[in-house]
Protein backbone atom coordinates (compact mmCIF):
# COMPACT_ATOMS: atom_id res chain seq x y z
CA UNK A 1 0.00 0.00 0.00
CA UNK A 2 3.09 2.02 0.92
CA UNK A 3 4.37 1.77 -2.90
CA UNK A 4 0.82 2.43 -3.97
CA UNK A 5 0.17 5.59 -2.23
CA UNK A 6 4.03 7.11 -3.61
CA UNK A 7 2.18 5.75 -7.24
CA UNK A 8 -0.32 8.07 -6.56
CA UNK A 9 1.76 10.96 -5.17
CA UNK A 10 3.88 10.45 -8.15
CA UNK A 11 0.97 10.73 -10.66
CA UNK A 12 -0.36 13.59 -8.81
CA UNK A 13 2.97 15.58 -9.04
CA UNK A 14 3.14 14.66 -12.80
CA UNK A 15 -0.76 15.62 -13.11
CA UNK A 16 -1.95 18.15 -10.52
CA UNK A 17 -5.11 18.39 -12.77
CA UNK A 18 -5.20 14.67 -13.43
CA UNK A 19 -8.73 14.79 -14.36
CA UNK A 20 -7.97 17.60 -16.45
CA UNK A 21 -4.73 17.37 -18.08
CA UNK A 22 -3.67 14.72 -20.55
CA UNK A 23 -1.85 11.96 -18.56
CA UNK A 24 1.51 11.30 -18.16
CA UNK A 25 3.56 10.28 -20.82
CA UNK A 26 6.66 7.94 -20.41
CA UNK A 27 8.88 10.82 -21.60
CA UNK A 28 7.15 13.24 -18.91
CA UNK A 29 7.39 10.76 -15.98
CA UNK A 30 11.25 9.96 -16.84
CA UNK A 31 11.92 13.86 -17.15
CA UNK A 32 10.39 14.32 -13.77
CA UNK A 33 12.34 11.37 -12.27
CA UNK A 34 14.23 12.61 -8.95
CA UNK A 35 18.04 11.60 -9.36
CA UNK A 36 17.93 9.17 -6.26
CA UNK A 37 15.56 6.74 -8.52
CA UNK A 38 18.95 6.29 -10.66
CA UNK A 39 21.73 4.10 -10.03
CA UNK A 40 25.44 4.55 -11.86
CA UNK A 41 26.25 1.15 -13.84
CA UNK A 42 28.79 -0.40 -11.30
CA UNK A 43 32.04 -0.38 -14.14
CA UNK A 44 33.18 -3.75 -11.96
CA UNK A 45 29.87 -5.40 -13.58
CA UNK A 46 29.97 -3.92 -16.74
CA UNK A 47 30.87 -5.27 -20.02
CA UNK A 48 32.49 -3.64 -23.12
CA UNK A 49 31.85 -5.86 -26.00
CA UNK A 50 33.54 -4.31 -28.82
CA UNK A 51 32.67 -5.58 -32.23
CA UNK A 52 33.37 -4.14 -35.78
CA UNK A 53 30.12 -2.24 -36.00
CA UNK A 54 30.33 -0.67 -32.18
CA UNK A 55 29.87 -1.44 -28.71
CA UNK A 56 27.67 -4.02 -26.48
CA UNK A 57 27.18 -3.07 -23.04
CA UNK A 58 26.20 -5.23 -20.92
CA UNK A 59 25.33 -5.44 -16.84
CA UNK A 60 26.43 -7.56 -14.88
CA UNK A 61 23.76 -9.58 -12.19
CA UNK A 62 25.91 -10.87 -9.52
CA UNK A 63 22.95 -10.97 -7.03
CA UNK A 64 21.78 -13.64 -9.12
CA UNK A 65 24.91 -15.63 -10.78
CA UNK A 66 27.46 -14.79 -8.42
CA UNK A 67 29.81 -17.65 -9.48
CA UNK A 68 29.29 -17.37 -13.33
CA UNK A 69 29.46 -14.04 -13.36
CA UNK A 70 32.93 -13.93 -11.07
CA UNK A 71 34.25 -16.95 -13.61
CA UNK A 72 33.03 -14.53 -16.63
CA UNK A 73 34.97 -11.46 -15.12
CA UNK A 74 38.38 -13.65 -14.81
CA UNK A 75 37.59 -14.67 -18.32
CA UNK A 76 36.98 -11.25 -19.67
CA UNK A 77 40.62 -10.23 -17.31
CA UNK A 78 42.88 -12.51 -19.29
CA UNK A 79 41.53 -11.00 -22.64
CA UNK A 80 39.72 -14.73 -23.26
CA UNK A 81 36.96 -13.18 -25.48
CA UNK A 82 39.66 -10.82 -27.31
CA UNK A 83 39.71 -11.97 -31.06
CA UNK A 84 36.82 -14.52 -30.58
CA UNK A 85 33.61 -14.47 -32.91
CA UNK A 86 30.23 -14.59 -33.08
CA UNK A 87 29.57 -17.94 -34.24
CA UNK A 88 25.82 -18.34 -34.18
CA UNK A 89 22.84 -16.22 -35.11
CA UNK A 90 19.35 -18.02 -34.62
CA UNK A 91 16.50 -15.52 -35.89
CA UNK A 92 13.59 -14.76 -33.13
CA UNK A 93 16.02 -16.82 -30.52
CA UNK A 94 20.20 -16.01 -30.10
CA UNK A 95 23.31 -14.65 -30.86
CA UNK A 96 25.86 -16.80 -29.56
CA UNK A 97 29.51 -16.13 -28.98
CA UNK A 98 32.51 -18.20 -28.13
CA UNK A 99 35.64 -19.78 -29.66
CA UNK A 100 35.32 -21.79 -32.15
CA UNK A 101 38.07 -23.90 -31.93
CA UNK A 102 37.56 -24.44 -28.36
CA UNK A 103 41.59 -24.37 -27.99
CA UNK A 104 41.84 -20.54 -26.29
CA UNK A 105 43.45 -21.46 -22.89
CA UNK A 106 41.31 -20.87 -19.57
CA UNK A 107 44.45 -19.89 -17.50
CA UNK A 108 42.83 -19.28 -13.87
CA UNK A 109 39.25 -19.35 -14.74
CA UNK A 110 36.96 -23.12 -14.48
CA UNK A 111 36.19 -24.67 -17.13
CA UNK A 112 32.66 -25.09 -15.72
CA UNK A 113 30.56 -23.64 -12.74
CA UNK A 114 27.90 -25.25 -10.46
CA UNK A 115 24.44 -24.11 -12.39
CA UNK A 116 22.87 -20.86 -11.26
CA UNK A 117 19.35 -21.13 -12.93
CA UNK A 118 17.70 -19.93 -9.53
CA UNK A 119 18.11 -19.40 -5.65
CA UNK A 120 16.14 -18.90 -2.89
CA UNK A 121 15.23 -15.17 -1.74
CA UNK A 122 14.31 -13.36 1.23
CA UNK A 123 11.26 -11.48 1.25
CA UNK A 124 12.39 -8.54 2.30
CA UNK A 125 14.53 -8.15 -0.91
CA UNK A 126 13.77 -5.43 -3.26
CA UNK A 127 11.14 -7.28 -5.95
CA UNK A 128 8.66 -5.08 -7.63
CA UNK A 129 5.93 -7.87 -8.65
CA UNK A 130 3.36 -7.17 -11.52
CA UNK A 131 -0.01 -8.03 -11.02
CA UNK A 132 -1.03 -9.88 -14.46
CA UNK A 133 -0.75 -12.98 -14.95
CA UNK A 134 2.42 -14.60 -16.70
CA UNK A 135 2.56 -18.14 -18.39
CA UNK A 136 5.22 -19.34 -16.84
CA UNK A 137 5.64 -18.61 -13.00
CA UNK A 138 3.67 -18.08 -10.36
CA UNK A 139 5.11 -14.25 -10.06
CA UNK A 140 6.94 -11.79 -12.02
CA UNK A 141 8.49 -8.26 -11.66
CA UNK A 142 11.66 -6.70 -11.45
CA UNK A 143 14.55 -7.09 -8.85
CA UNK A 144 17.86 -4.78 -9.38
CA UNK A 145 16.96 -4.03 -11.96
CA UNK A 146 16.57 -7.26 -14.22
CA UNK A 147 13.33 -8.80 -15.21
CA UNK A 148 12.57 -11.69 -12.62
CA UNK A 149 10.56 -14.49 -11.61
CA UNK A 150 9.36 -15.61 -8.20
CA UNK A 151 7.60 -18.92 -6.57
CA UNK A 152 6.64 -18.42 -2.86
CA UNK A 153 5.78 -21.81 -2.88
CA UNK A 154 9.25 -23.34 -3.25
CA UNK A 155 10.88 -19.72 -2.08
CA UNK A 156 13.13 -19.54 -5.11
CA UNK A 157 13.53 -16.55 -7.54
CA UNK A 158 15.39 -16.25 -11.13
CA UNK A 159 16.06 -14.26 -13.41
CA UNK A 160 13.77 -14.30 -16.50
CA UNK A 161 14.62 -14.85 -20.43
CA UNK A 162 13.62 -11.44 -21.93
CA UNK A 163 14.79 -9.88 -25.09
CA UNK A 164 18.33 -8.61 -24.44
CA UNK A 165 19.13 -11.16 -21.66
CA UNK A 166 22.54 -12.62 -21.49
CA UNK A 167 22.83 -16.35 -20.33
CA UNK A 168 25.59 -18.99 -20.40
CA UNK A 169 25.86 -21.75 -23.12
CA UNK A 170 25.76 -24.99 -21.50
CA UNK A 171 25.99 -29.05 -22.96
CA UNK A 172 23.43 -31.48 -21.50
CA UNK A 173 25.40 -31.41 -17.85
CA UNK A 174 23.00 -28.64 -15.84
CA UNK A 175 26.74 -28.04 -14.76
CA UNK A 176 28.74 -27.73 -17.84
CA UNK A 177 28.47 -24.22 -18.50
CA UNK A 178 30.86 -21.67 -17.22
CA UNK A 179 30.81 -18.80 -19.35
CA UNK A 180 32.90 -19.42 -22.23
CA UNK A 181 30.05 -19.15 -24.87
CA UNK A 182 27.33 -16.41 -23.90
CA UNK A 183 24.51 -15.90 -25.76
CA UNK A 184 21.93 -12.61 -25.64
CA UNK A 185 18.15 -13.28 -26.56
CA UNK A 186 17.10 -11.29 -29.89
CA UNK A 187 13.62 -12.84 -30.58
CA UNK A 188 10.15 -13.61 -28.47
CA UNK A 189 11.13 -14.45 -24.84
CA UNK A 190 12.40 -17.93 -24.77
CA UNK A 191 10.83 -18.04 -21.78
CA UNK A 192 11.19 -22.12 -21.34
CA UNK A 193 15.12 -21.55 -21.07
CA UNK A 194 14.15 -20.35 -17.79
CA UNK A 195 16.00 -22.02 -14.82
CA UNK A 196 17.58 -24.06 -17.48
CA UNK A 197 19.89 -22.05 -18.04
CA UNK A 198 22.47 -19.65 -15.81
CA UNK A 199 21.70 -15.45 -16.77
CA UNK A 200 24.62 -13.52 -15.96
CA UNK A 201 23.06 -10.26 -17.11
CA UNK A 202 21.25 -8.15 -19.53
CA UNK A 203 22.73 -5.63 -22.87
CA UNK A 204 21.77 -2.13 -21.99
CA UNK A 205 23.05 -0.72 -25.21
CA UNK A 206 23.90 -2.03 -28.68
CA UNK A 207 21.61 -4.82 -28.54
CA UNK A 208 21.09 -4.13 -32.41
CA UNK A 209 24.35 -4.88 -33.36
CA UNK A 210 23.58 -8.05 -32.11
CA UNK A 211 20.06 -8.36 -33.39
CA UNK A 212 20.58 -7.03 -36.88
CA UNK A 213 23.31 -9.32 -37.73
CA UNK A 214 22.67 -11.93 -40.87
CA UNK A 215 21.23 -15.01 -39.64
CA UNK A 216 23.04 -18.25 -39.86
CA UNK A 217 21.62 -21.12 -41.89
CA UNK A 218 23.35 -23.84 -40.79
CA UNK A 219 21.48 -26.22 -37.99
CA UNK A 220 20.50 -23.62 -34.52
CA UNK A 221 21.53 -20.65 -36.79
CA UNK A 222 25.55 -21.66 -36.66
CA UNK A 223 27.22 -19.59 -39.17
CA UNK A 224 28.45 -22.15 -42.56
CA UNK A 225 31.78 -20.68 -43.16
CA UNK A 226 34.11 -18.69 -40.58
CA UNK A 227 33.92 -15.28 -43.06
CA UNK A 228 30.46 -15.06 -42.06
CA UNK A 229 31.33 -14.39 -38.36
CA UNK A 230 31.22 -11.65 -36.65
CA UNK A 231 35.04 -11.16 -35.05
CA UNK A 232 35.10 -10.04 -31.34
CA UNK A 233 37.49 -7.13 -30.91
CA UNK A 234 37.73 -7.41 -27.53
CA UNK A 235 35.38 -7.96 -24.50
CA UNK A 236 36.38 -5.57 -21.14
CA UNK A 237 35.36 -4.44 -17.85
CA UNK A 238 33.99 -1.25 -17.82
CA UNK A 239 36.83 -1.17 -14.97
CA UNK A 240 39.44 -2.05 -17.00
CA UNK A 241 39.15 1.23 -19.17
CA UNK A 242 40.07 4.20 -18.82
CA UNK A 243 37.67 6.60 -16.83
CA UNK A 244 37.03 9.17 -20.15
CA UNK A 245 36.60 6.05 -22.39
CA UNK A 246 33.54 4.42 -20.10
CA UNK A 247 30.05 5.25 -21.55
CA UNK A 248 28.76 7.30 -18.42
CA UNK A 249 25.23 5.47 -17.87
CA UNK A 250 22.76 5.36 -15.21
CA UNK A 251 19.73 2.95 -14.78
CA UNK A 252 16.33 3.80 -13.63
CA UNK A 253 15.96 1.72 -10.07
CA UNK A 254 13.02 -0.80 -10.76
CA UNK A 255 12.38 -0.31 -6.90
CA UNK A 256 11.69 3.29 -7.23
CA UNK A 257 8.41 5.56 -7.27
CA UNK A 258 9.47 6.62 -10.97
CA UNK A 259 9.55 3.16 -12.13
CA UNK A 260 6.11 2.62 -10.47
CA UNK A 261 5.22 4.96 -12.55
CA UNK A 262 6.39 3.77 -15.63
CA UNK A 263 4.73 0.40 -15.01
CA UNK A 264 1.46 2.24 -14.66
CA UNK A 265 1.75 4.60 -17.47
CA UNK A 266 2.80 0.63 -19.97
CA UNK A 267 -0.28 -1.00 -18.03
CA UNK A 268 -2.73 1.76 -19.59
CA UNK A 269 -1.52 3.26 -22.60
CA UNK A 270 -4.18 6.16 -21.73
CA UNK A 271 -2.84 8.27 -25.33
CA UNK A 272 -5.00 9.84 -28.34
CA UNK A 273 -3.37 6.43 -30.35
CA UNK A 274 -4.51 3.20 -27.98
CA UNK A 275 -8.01 2.12 -28.54
CA UNK A 276 -8.45 -0.33 -25.83
CA UNK A 277 -5.51 -0.59 -23.27
CA UNK A 278 -4.47 -3.53 -21.92
CA UNK A 279 -4.46 -3.26 -18.72
CA UNK A 280 -1.64 -5.47 -18.12
CA UNK A 281 1.91 -6.25 -19.11
CA UNK A 282 4.28 -9.11 -19.95
CA UNK A 283 7.35 -9.02 -17.72
CA UNK A 284 9.37 -8.76 -21.07
CA UNK A 285 7.23 -5.69 -22.30
CA UNK A 286 8.50 -3.35 -19.65
CA UNK A 287 11.53 -1.15 -21.15
CA UNK A 288 14.16 -0.98 -18.18
CA UNK A 289 15.04 2.86 -18.71
CA UNK A 290 19.16 3.65 -19.22
CA UNK A 291 20.46 7.19 -19.88
CA UNK A 292 23.27 8.15 -20.82
CA UNK A 293 24.65 11.09 -18.26
CA UNK A 294 28.10 12.55 -19.92
CA UNK A 295 26.86 15.41 -20.95
CA UNK A 296 25.57 16.81 -17.57
CA UNK B 1 -11.58 -34.95 -24.40
CA UNK B 2 -12.15 -36.12 -28.15
CA UNK B 3 -9.10 -34.17 -28.96
CA UNK B 4 -7.03 -35.49 -25.62
CA UNK B 5 -8.10 -39.01 -26.89
CA UNK B 6 -6.73 -38.27 -30.64
CA UNK B 7 -3.45 -36.56 -28.73
CA UNK B 8 -2.70 -40.01 -26.90
CA UNK B 9 -3.24 -42.54 -30.28
CA UNK B 10 -0.93 -40.64 -31.71
CA UNK B 11 1.54 -40.34 -28.81
CA UNK B 12 1.20 -43.86 -28.85
CA UNK B 13 1.48 -44.60 -32.60
CA UNK B 14 4.84 -42.24 -32.63
CA UNK B 15 6.65 -44.63 -29.26
CA UNK B 16 4.35 -47.98 -29.09
CA UNK B 17 6.42 -48.36 -25.98
CA UNK B 18 6.18 -45.01 -24.35
CA UNK B 19 7.35 -45.99 -20.98
CA UNK B 20 10.44 -46.98 -22.19
CA UNK B 21 11.27 -45.38 -25.42
CA UNK B 22 12.82 -41.91 -25.68
CA UNK B 23 10.18 -39.49 -26.09
CA UNK B 24 9.12 -38.40 -29.73
CA UNK B 25 11.02 -35.23 -30.56
CA UNK B 26 9.47 -32.46 -32.69
CA UNK B 27 11.36 -33.42 -36.07
CA UNK B 28 9.78 -37.24 -35.16
CA UNK B 29 6.41 -36.17 -34.97
CA UNK B 30 7.09 -34.11 -37.81
CA UNK B 31 7.83 -37.28 -40.08
CA UNK B 32 5.25 -39.19 -38.57
CA UNK B 33 2.70 -36.28 -39.89
CA UNK B 34 0.02 -37.94 -42.29
CA UNK B 35 -0.36 -35.90 -45.37
CA UNK B 36 -3.67 -34.78 -44.42
CA UNK B 37 -2.37 -32.72 -41.72
CA UNK B 38 -1.12 -30.39 -43.55
CA UNK B 39 -3.16 -27.81 -46.24
CA UNK B 40 -1.28 -25.89 -49.06
CA UNK B 41 -1.22 -22.71 -48.46
CA UNK B 42 -3.94 -20.74 -50.96
CA UNK B 43 -1.82 -18.47 -54.26
CA UNK B 44 -4.86 -16.45 -53.72
CA UNK B 45 -3.87 -15.16 -49.74
CA UNK B 46 -0.39 -15.65 -50.12
CA UNK B 47 2.21 -12.42 -50.71
CA UNK B 48 5.68 -12.32 -52.06
CA UNK B 49 7.25 -9.57 -50.74
CA UNK B 50 10.58 -9.18 -53.10
CA UNK B 51 13.79 -7.84 -51.31
CA UNK B 52 17.09 -6.90 -53.12
CA UNK B 53 18.33 -10.29 -50.46
CA UNK B 54 15.40 -12.25 -51.06
CA UNK B 55 11.69 -12.93 -50.71
CA UNK B 56 9.40 -12.64 -48.10
CA UNK B 57 6.20 -15.05 -47.78
CA UNK B 58 3.04 -13.80 -46.17
CA UNK B 59 0.46 -15.84 -45.85
CA UNK B 60 -2.88 -13.52 -45.22
CA UNK B 61 -5.59 -13.96 -42.72
CA UNK B 62 -8.95 -13.38 -44.67
CA UNK B 63 -11.42 -14.99 -41.72
CA UNK B 64 -10.07 -12.10 -39.46
CA UNK B 65 -9.55 -9.43 -41.49
CA UNK B 66 -11.79 -9.26 -44.64
CA UNK B 67 -12.07 -6.26 -45.74
CA UNK B 68 -8.22 -5.44 -44.86
CA UNK B 69 -7.01 -8.15 -46.76
CA UNK B 70 -9.18 -7.71 -49.98
CA UNK B 71 -7.82 -3.63 -50.00
CA UNK B 72 -4.63 -4.86 -49.77
CA UNK B 73 -4.83 -7.65 -52.62
CA UNK B 74 -6.24 -4.58 -54.82
CA UNK B 75 -3.40 -2.29 -53.99
CA UNK B 76 -0.76 -5.08 -54.47
CA UNK B 77 -2.77 -5.90 -58.17
CA UNK B 78 -2.18 -2.37 -58.99
CA UNK B 79 1.50 -2.48 -58.17
CA UNK B 80 0.93 -0.07 -55.83
CA UNK B 81 3.90 -1.67 -54.14
CA UNK B 82 5.99 -2.14 -56.20
CA UNK B 83 9.39 0.53 -56.07
CA UNK B 84 8.12 1.20 -52.34
CA UNK B 85 10.44 1.09 -49.33
CA UNK B 86 11.04 -0.36 -46.04
CA UNK B 87 11.02 2.89 -44.14
CA UNK B 88 11.16 1.72 -40.46
CA UNK B 89 12.91 -1.04 -38.49
CA UNK B 90 13.01 -0.39 -34.72
CA UNK B 91 14.64 -2.61 -32.98
CA UNK B 92 12.67 -5.38 -30.83
CA UNK B 93 9.97 -3.80 -32.29
CA UNK B 94 8.37 -3.62 -36.27
CA UNK B 95 9.70 -3.71 -39.54
CA UNK B 96 7.43 -1.26 -41.72
CA UNK B 97 7.12 -0.90 -45.33
CA UNK B 98 5.04 2.26 -47.18
CA UNK B 99 5.13 4.92 -49.69
CA UNK B 100 7.80 7.91 -48.19
CA UNK B 101 6.51 10.46 -49.77
CA UNK B 102 2.39 9.20 -49.86
CA UNK B 103 2.23 9.99 -53.34
CA UNK B 104 1.14 7.06 -54.93
CA UNK B 105 -2.02 6.46 -56.49
CA UNK B 106 -4.54 4.08 -54.21
CA UNK B 107 -6.45 3.37 -57.62
CA UNK B 108 -9.88 1.12 -56.94
CA UNK B 109 -8.61 0.39 -53.20
CA UNK B 110 -9.54 2.44 -50.43
CA UNK B 111 -7.39 4.93 -48.58
CA UNK B 112 -9.10 3.83 -44.98
CA UNK B 113 -10.81 0.07 -44.19
CA UNK B 114 -13.32 -0.29 -41.16
CA UNK B 115 -10.68 -1.34 -37.92
CA UNK B 116 -10.88 -5.54 -37.64
CA UNK B 117 -9.43 -5.28 -34.66
CA UNK B 118 -11.75 -8.16 -33.58
CA UNK B 119 -14.89 -10.43 -34.76
CA UNK B 120 -16.96 -12.46 -33.15
CA UNK B 121 -16.36 -16.60 -33.30
CA UNK B 122 -18.92 -19.32 -33.05
CA UNK B 123 -18.06 -21.92 -30.58
CA UNK B 124 -17.54 -24.77 -33.65
CA UNK B 125 -15.03 -22.95 -35.31
CA UNK B 126 -11.65 -24.78 -35.62
CA UNK B 127 -9.75 -23.29 -32.37
CA UNK B 128 -7.07 -25.28 -30.20
CA UNK B 129 -6.61 -23.75 -27.04
CA UNK B 130 -4.02 -23.54 -24.80
CA UNK B 131 -4.14 -24.28 -21.72
CA UNK B 132 -1.34 -21.93 -20.39
CA UNK B 133 -2.71 -18.63 -18.55
CA UNK B 134 -1.83 -15.97 -20.85
CA UNK B 135 -0.98 -12.45 -19.74
CA UNK B 136 -3.19 -10.45 -22.01
CA UNK B 137 -6.21 -12.50 -22.86
CA UNK B 138 -8.64 -14.85 -21.16
CA UNK B 139 -7.71 -18.03 -23.89
CA UNK B 140 -4.95 -18.33 -26.46
CA UNK B 141 -4.44 -20.77 -29.25
CA UNK B 142 -4.78 -21.05 -32.69
CA UNK B 143 -7.08 -20.54 -35.47
CA UNK B 144 -6.48 -21.56 -39.40
CA UNK B 145 -2.95 -21.42 -38.70
CA UNK B 146 -2.66 -18.52 -36.75
CA UNK B 147 -2.13 -17.76 -32.95
CA UNK B 148 -4.93 -16.03 -31.62
CA UNK B 149 -7.07 -15.30 -29.09
CA UNK B 150 -10.59 -15.36 -27.72
CA UNK B 151 -12.59 -13.78 -24.74
CA UNK B 152 -15.97 -15.48 -24.06
CA UNK B 153 -17.20 -13.34 -21.84
CA UNK B 154 -17.48 -10.77 -25.12
CA UNK B 155 -17.85 -14.00 -27.64
CA UNK B 156 -14.52 -12.35 -29.60
CA UNK B 157 -11.86 -13.42 -31.27
CA UNK B 158 -8.53 -11.57 -32.18
CA UNK B 159 -5.39 -12.42 -34.03
CA UNK B 160 -2.15 -12.16 -31.64
CA UNK B 161 1.27 -9.82 -31.96
CA UNK B 162 3.25 -12.87 -32.25
CA UNK B 163 6.73 -12.62 -34.34
CA UNK B 164 6.27 -12.26 -37.55
CA UNK B 165 2.66 -11.39 -37.97
CA UNK B 166 2.12 -8.63 -40.44
CA UNK B 167 -0.44 -5.78 -39.33
CA UNK B 168 -1.52 -2.59 -40.85
CA UNK B 169 -0.13 0.71 -39.88
CA UNK B 170 -2.73 3.55 -38.84
CA UNK B 171 -3.46 6.93 -37.41
CA UNK B 172 -4.92 7.95 -33.83
CA UNK B 173 -8.68 6.91 -35.80
CA UNK B 174 -9.12 3.49 -35.06
CA UNK B 175 -10.35 3.73 -38.86
CA UNK B 176 -7.62 5.02 -40.34
CA UNK B 177 -5.50 2.04 -41.70
CA UNK B 178 -6.68 0.73 -45.12
CA UNK B 179 -3.42 -1.37 -46.14
CA UNK B 180 -0.83 1.26 -47.69
CA UNK B 181 1.47 1.12 -44.30
CA UNK B 182 2.15 -2.66 -43.36
CA UNK B 183 4.30 -3.80 -40.37
CA UNK B 184 5.84 -7.07 -39.37
CA UNK B 185 7.02 -7.98 -35.60
CA UNK B 186 10.27 -8.86 -35.33
CA UNK B 187 10.99 -8.57 -30.91
CA UNK B 188 8.96 -9.95 -28.75
CA UNK B 189 5.39 -10.06 -29.14
CA UNK B 190 4.02 -6.27 -28.23
CA UNK B 191 1.25 -7.93 -27.16
CA UNK B 192 -0.34 -4.62 -26.01
CA UNK B 193 -0.98 -3.75 -29.99
CA UNK B 194 -3.47 -6.52 -29.98
CA UNK B 195 -7.21 -5.57 -30.39
CA UNK B 196 -5.62 -1.53 -31.28
CA UNK B 197 -4.29 -2.80 -34.76
CA UNK B 198 -5.83 -4.75 -37.73
CA UNK B 199 -3.40 -8.04 -38.55
CA UNK B 200 -3.84 -9.40 -41.91
CA UNK B 201 -1.48 -12.18 -41.70
CA UNK B 202 2.44 -13.42 -41.04
CA UNK B 203 5.08 -14.01 -42.53
CA UNK B 204 5.41 -18.01 -42.98
CA UNK B 205 9.06 -17.72 -45.07
CA UNK B 206 11.92 -15.16 -45.17
CA UNK B 207 11.17 -12.93 -41.32
CA UNK B 208 15.20 -12.70 -40.98
CA UNK B 209 15.17 -10.90 -44.55
CA UNK B 210 13.01 -8.44 -42.10
CA UNK B 211 14.60 -8.93 -38.56
CA UNK B 212 18.36 -8.87 -39.64
CA UNK B 213 17.94 -5.11 -41.53
CA UNK B 214 19.97 -2.57 -39.84
CA UNK B 215 17.40 -0.58 -37.63
CA UNK B 216 16.76 3.33 -38.34
CA UNK B 217 18.34 5.66 -35.65
CA UNK B 218 15.27 8.13 -35.70
CA UNK B 219 12.13 8.31 -33.49
CA UNK B 220 10.80 4.65 -34.12
CA UNK B 221 12.89 3.59 -35.68
CA UNK B 222 12.35 5.54 -38.96
CA UNK B 223 15.77 5.49 -41.38
CA UNK B 224 17.60 8.67 -40.80
CA UNK B 225 18.36 9.04 -44.63
CA UNK B 226 16.45 7.40 -48.06
CA UNK B 227 19.55 5.84 -48.60
CA UNK B 228 19.43 3.46 -45.84
CA UNK B 229 16.05 2.10 -47.18
CA UNK B 230 15.45 -1.24 -48.30
CA UNK B 231 13.82 -0.70 -51.51
CA UNK B 232 11.01 -3.23 -52.22
CA UNK B 233 11.38 -4.85 -56.01
CA UNK B 234 7.82 -5.96 -55.51
CA UNK B 235 4.78 -7.74 -53.49
CA UNK B 236 2.74 -9.80 -55.22
CA UNK B 237 -0.28 -12.30 -54.65
CA UNK B 238 1.25 -16.13 -55.32
CA UNK B 239 -1.86 -16.76 -57.91
CA UNK B 240 -0.07 -13.11 -59.98
CA UNK B 241 2.80 -15.26 -60.21
CA UNK B 242 3.66 -18.14 -62.95
CA UNK B 243 2.95 -21.60 -61.56
CA UNK B 244 6.69 -22.63 -61.72
CA UNK B 245 7.83 -19.60 -60.08
CA UNK B 246 5.63 -20.25 -56.84
CA UNK B 247 7.30 -21.56 -53.54
CA UNK B 248 4.92 -24.57 -52.43
CA UNK B 249 4.55 -24.49 -49.78
CA UNK B 250 2.56 -26.61 -46.79
CA UNK B 251 1.15 -25.55 -43.62
CA UNK B 252 0.55 -27.65 -40.76
CA UNK B 253 -3.05 -27.61 -39.50
CA UNK B 254 -3.40 -26.58 -36.26
CA UNK B 255 -6.27 -28.21 -35.93
CA UNK B 256 -4.69 -31.33 -36.41
CA UNK B 257 -3.39 -34.32 -33.93
CA UNK B 258 -0.05 -33.97 -35.72
CA UNK B 259 0.02 -30.61 -34.00
CA UNK B 260 -1.48 -31.46 -31.05
CA UNK B 261 1.35 -33.45 -30.41
CA UNK B 262 3.52 -30.76 -30.98
CA UNK B 263 2.17 -28.40 -28.52
CA UNK B 264 2.38 -31.61 -25.78
CA UNK B 265 6.40 -31.87 -26.99
CA UNK B 266 6.92 -27.88 -26.55
CA UNK B 267 4.69 -27.65 -23.19
CA UNK B 268 7.26 -30.84 -21.64
CA UNK B 269 10.41 -30.91 -23.25
CA UNK B 270 11.82 -33.77 -22.02
CA UNK B 271 15.12 -34.32 -24.09
CA UNK B 272 18.39 -34.62 -22.66
CA UNK B 273 19.06 -31.05 -22.35
CA UNK B 274 16.08 -29.50 -20.49
CA UNK B 275 16.48 -30.41 -16.59
CA UNK B 276 13.00 -28.17 -16.13
CA UNK B 277 10.71 -28.62 -18.50
CA UNK B 278 8.05 -25.65 -18.28
CA UNK B 279 5.04 -27.44 -18.72
CA UNK B 280 3.68 -24.35 -20.24
CA UNK B 281 3.89 -22.50 -23.45
CA UNK B 282 2.70 -18.88 -24.83
CA UNK B 283 0.88 -18.52 -27.37
CA UNK B 284 4.15 -16.87 -29.64
CA UNK B 285 6.66 -19.77 -28.58
CA UNK B 286 5.10 -22.50 -30.43
CA UNK B 287 6.54 -23.04 -34.29
CA UNK B 288 3.97 -22.91 -36.76
CA UNK B 289 5.45 -25.38 -39.15
CA UNK B 290 5.74 -24.53 -42.71
CA UNK B 291 6.82 -27.20 -45.63
CA UNK B 292 8.62 -26.93 -49.17
CA UNK B 293 6.78 -29.70 -51.34
CA UNK B 294 8.43 -28.59 -54.06
CA UNK B 295 10.70 -31.82 -54.47
CA UNK B 296 8.37 -34.68 -53.84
Amino acid sequence: MARLATLFTILAFLAPQASAAPPASMADILAASPPSDWRALDPANTIYLQLPKGRVIIELAPSFAPHHVANIKTLIREGYFDGLAIVRVQDDYVVQWADPDGKRPLGAAAASVKAEFDRAYDIAEPFTPLPDPDTYAPSTGFADGFPAARDPLSGKTWLTHCYGMVGVGRGNDADSGGGTELYAVIGHAPRQLDRNVTLVGRVVRGVDLLSSLPRGTETLGFYKTTAERTPILSMKLAADVAPGDRAPLEALRTDSTTFEALLHNRRFRHDDWYKTPAGRLDVCNMPLPVRDVGGQ
